[in-house]
């Protein structure tokens, strides 16, 4: 039976023939982030091939370029006869998150068939009546009506930019005009009239505390045409939601990081809108995601009573508003589609991101759905049931926190193996040169191989090891240590790159926030983890989960891993969705109606729960009999 | 039986003890604007009386102060056993449109009573729940409920910018704010949020092609608080429809003329706030009125297919607009509710005025509805039908077109009578004072006495009488005459005001544009004027009209004088009813629906009737049997 070996983790798995590379990594511990179920249209599994030759018919999802330059898609290719070493980091010298999107350009990733579209703004050919003498119509009336019966509207919203010229642009274009409609509750709101741009565009947005993702999408294709992601601005700002709530009641404050979460959406709006060299005015429709606080600071709302008990949001549901009243720069005409919160600290990321999940559709077994960031959350669902939680993670996992943290874009340390001999660091680094920083993915790996290696005990605590130089005092005479990941001579910044106690603190509180908010969850519904069906995972991690690593450090439950579904970020997945999806938009209200919501700071047990989880990889071993 | 005499008219009356002198007027051939017939409300029929003593009520109806002065209203007021001479217009000094509001002061007209109110904008003092942990709601939800529990609304609109300090307003009035709030279709637009202004004021405003005329509103009891009017400053841009078209149609034209009519409702506007001391910011909504094409230039709307076949306007039911998108200075949220239009040259102004008629309520015998102004209309209605059409008068009965023509305000001659003997004018100036010019009625009145006292024939020529220093040339050598009204010493600007016989040529235009268009409107209908059950005529002329000056110079036909009644300005009038109630706004679209525009120039017999409308009082003298 073959050897399939993944790299930069260095994990390795023997298969039978035929197996393909999605399930081997998946035995391996390894989640890909993989929308599609494997229907070879997402692109989320690109692989490498590095040697060996894989089976399968994933060429024919691919360009001829990408397969000759030996890229697959793991969930199509099947091992073979042959030994395989597999690449899963894929796209050297870009963010990890728009691998996909951009390597697939020849054949851009579709959120929906086309079949099932009704984006938030609909594209029309209309045929509006000719006037004739004394038909007691205005142009206007006579748009209404053709509008209602294209649309079945009982009303027409017209903006008076758009009435001021209706009669050149209606006979212009000969009583034909092209008409972008926003539809909603029985009203057609007129985005634009006449002549459209060439390529309709939608943008859909999530708003994380730490990092901010967008993507293009073709209104009329439901393609993604490109996709970016960065740095949240407002991190200067405060580094987690209290942070952020305190600097925005400064005098200014508010303003300010109102004004940074929209540059930062700009910033990230014109790399894409270059990329496919278009313009902002071609953007026709936004759907955004975030948790409550951002979407706050995003609309310029004061969050204050966000962080005051009885911790009320100023709005669950902003619902659709123009682009020009919140000063987003699209077509101002343009809705811009909040996704619903459930409560202060259950927001609309969850609600977009539970879209891409069967938790959406009422499945019989119970599964859980978790969503690592910054503001962490889990929501737990069954046949009739869903509960949520957020779990005050902090922004470790996005590489904040961490002395030497970064986002999981080039330069960063997404993979760490430690040699079991001489315990020497072998580092994978984004984009293949000098490493700059770590990311979560590689803090996780670190800790995760500090621990299996004996250096690192149950509470954190780096081992006395005199020989081993690596292992340092975090500042000269200090009481805490630092384990080196690489020297000065070998970092792009020319200094030193260590992983220090306080980083690894920072680690375990932020994993432990998680594994006991899903603990407390499932003790709520009388359930324990190994009932669980499924557990989704999604975060900004990069290409890939090393499911592994996250058990092995306590993050996620001790169960078997094919259990495991890394689904990415599924924040940004799911505003693509609402935004062509009419039918998305409403499951996404419906969800939000039927999401209970539970502060976790309520529930008796969770402080205890917690405070057991602040152990490498728990206080209760037995909760996690797979590692060693 | 005791004689009533009118000034300025000097006309004189005998009736019976008891006698109304409002009844008395209509006997003399003068016609007050009366709105509220009779009930002592309007503020309308305001007169002076300043010799005899009235009898009647009329003392319950005015302040002390003046009734004390020797003021009555006309319609309360009754003849007694002594003679009377009555002064008609009472306001020396201000424009006589603002003489009933302003007198009045002390018991303000009021539009509707309180019990009938559903203002365009609805004061509300809500009840919002108080967040209770993990209740599932936002601030915004629990205000919701609350505004739809008290409104019955299916959805609450709430603008960004009342939603960015929403939970400081909610916590500041201890969850119980004052909102104003725009029912519309179902939908609850919030206004204004938290501590409202003292009075709530709402606007309502007449788009005349040469006058603009304004009323302050108080939302909460219907009183008019305030009231101006004066010239449209579009009038330097071309006199009528056509002209501002052309005007429209030139680089930065149309930009300019909503400009301006812009300009002159905020001038006329802040003259009303200035005197009752409020703030813009208390005008919580609009209703404005105006025919089709001002209407398009106030919203910057391309008008140049009004003017070309077949004659389409690019709307005709704008709805309601917030203030802030068109530029209208008042509460940016407000809404700014345009009545709705029939047709190119049927307009808001003539749906706003028809409201005031019995023609709204489809009264069982023929009425006729005439709106004497640039931009004349006529409205023929019965039991189960409304012909409509639009008469281009011109702007002579406004002032416009005359060579001395100004608007009926201060230092406007506003009747004339000439010596039976002399032939020497007497003149009645608005004010008081020096004349600086003459306005419509007072051309009216002195074209009829000319005429009535042979110094002008049919066609509008003066006699030649060289012993008649007062009819001169026109000018030296000129074959056309003029009839001097006053010399230049005793003139305000020390200029010679004379009538000449291009303006009495521009007044039998107008006149013969208005009758012939009302033959032709029963025409159609298959009646004579004399099936009239009721002619009701509005107009700017000031506070009264002299319906036998009009008969004799064939403005109006010759019927029973007691079948004519005088409105005023009923387009400004209707524009306050829709501000104040939701009945009136429905009504005003069942009857623009209902109404039927007929285009003069498509109807065959049209030029023949205006043609033969071109002499003194009408080329078929049997048509006006009691001009002499």
């Amino acid at each position: 039976m073959p050897h399939v070996t993944f790299l930069p983790l260095g994990k390795s798995i023997q298969v039978a023939p035929g197996t393909s590379l999605l399930d081997a990594a998946k035995l391996a511990g390894v989640a890909l982030a993989a929308e599609c179920g494997g229907k070879g249209t997402c692109g989320g599994c690109l692989v490498l091939v590095e040697s060996g030759r894989a089976g399968g018919d994933f060429a024919d999802f691919l360009p001829g370029e990408a397969v000759r330059a030996g890229y697959a898609l793991a969930c199509r290719a099947v091992a073979g006869g042959e030994d395989l070493v597999i690449r899963l980091s894929v796209e050297p010298g870009a963010a990890p998150e728009s691998a996909a999107g951009q390597f697939a350009s020849g054949r851009a990733r579709q959120v929906l068939p086309v079949s099932e579209l009704s984006p938030l703004v609909t594209m029309l050919a209309l045929d509006v009546a000719a006037p004739r003498p004394m038909d007691g119509l205005g142009d206007f009336e006579r748009l209404s009506r053709a509008l209602a019966a294209a649309t079945g509207a009982a009303r027409v919203d017209c903006p008076l930019c758009i009435l001021q010229t209706l009669p050149q642009t209606l006979r212009r274009t000969g009583h034909a005009p092209a008409c972008a409609v926003h539809l909603h509750e029985g009203v057609a709101d007129i985005v634009a009239l006449g002549e459209l741009p060439p390529r309709a565009l939608g943008l859909a947005v999530d708003i994380g505390t730490t990092s901010v993702a967008v993507e293009l999408i073709d209104l009329k294709t439901a393609a993604v045409l490109a996709h970016d992601a960065g740095y949240n601005e407002q991190t200067r700002r405060g580094a987690d939601i209290i942070g952020r709530i305190g600097y925005a009641a400064r005098p200014g404050g508010l303003a300010e990081l109102r004004e940074l979460a929209l540059r930062t959406i700009h910033r990230l709006l014109a790399n894409c809108l270059g990329r496919i060299g278009a313009d902002p005015e071609a953007v026709l429709a936004a759907s955004l995601s975030g948790n409550t606080t951002m979407t706050h600071l995003a609309l310029g709302i004061d969050p204050e009573c966000i962080r005051l008990d009885p911790y009320t949001p100023a709005v669950l549901a902003p619902g659709a508003l123009t682009a020009g009243a919140i000063g987003l720069a699209i077509h101002p005409l343009a809705p811009a589609f909040f996704a619903p919160a459930v409560g202060s600290y259950l927001g609309g990321d969850i609600l977009s991101g539970l879209l891409l999940t069967p938790l959406a559709g009422n499945a019989p077994e119970p599964r859980l759905f978790i969503d690592i960031g910054t503001n962490g959350e889990a929501v737990l669902g069954g046949e009739d049931y869903l509960f949520g939680c957020a779990c005050s993670a902090g922004p470790a996992f996005e590489g904040g926190g961490l002395s030497r943290g970064m986002r999981a874009q080039a330069g960063a340390i997404e993979a760490v193996s430690l040699d079991p001999q001489t315990f020497e660091p072998d580092l994978a680094v984004i984009g293949g040169g000098k490493p700059l920083g770590i990311c979560g993915s590689g803090a996780i790996d670190a800790v995760a191989g500090l621990f299996r290696a004996g250096l690192l005990d149950a509470s954190g605590r780096l081992a006395a090891r005199p020989d081993l130089p690596r292992i340092a005092p975090d500042r000269p005479g200090g009481r805490k240590s630092r384990f080196i990941l690489a020297q000065p001579d070998v970092t792009a910044d020319g200094g030193e790159l260590a992983l220090t106690e306080p980083d690894i603190e920072n680690i375990i509180r932020a994993k432990a926030a998680i594994y006991s908010g899903c603990q407390v969850l499932l003790d709520q519904a009388g359930l324990a983890f190994a009932d669980l069906a499924e557990v989704i995972v999604a975060g900004g991690f990069g290409h890939y989960l090393s499911i592994e690593d996250a058990i092995a450090i306590g993050l996620l439950p001790d169960l078997p891993r094919e259990k495991f579904r890394f689904i990415g970020n599924a924040s940004l997945a799911g505003s693509s969705l609402t935004l062509v999806s009419a039918r998305h938009r409403e499951l996404q209200a419906e969800l939000a109606a039927r999401l209970t919501y539970l502060d976790l700071s309520l529930v008796p047990g969770f402080m205890d729960a917690y405070t057991a989880a602040l152990f490498l990889p728990h206080t209760e071993r037995e909760r996690f009999p797979s590692v060693k």
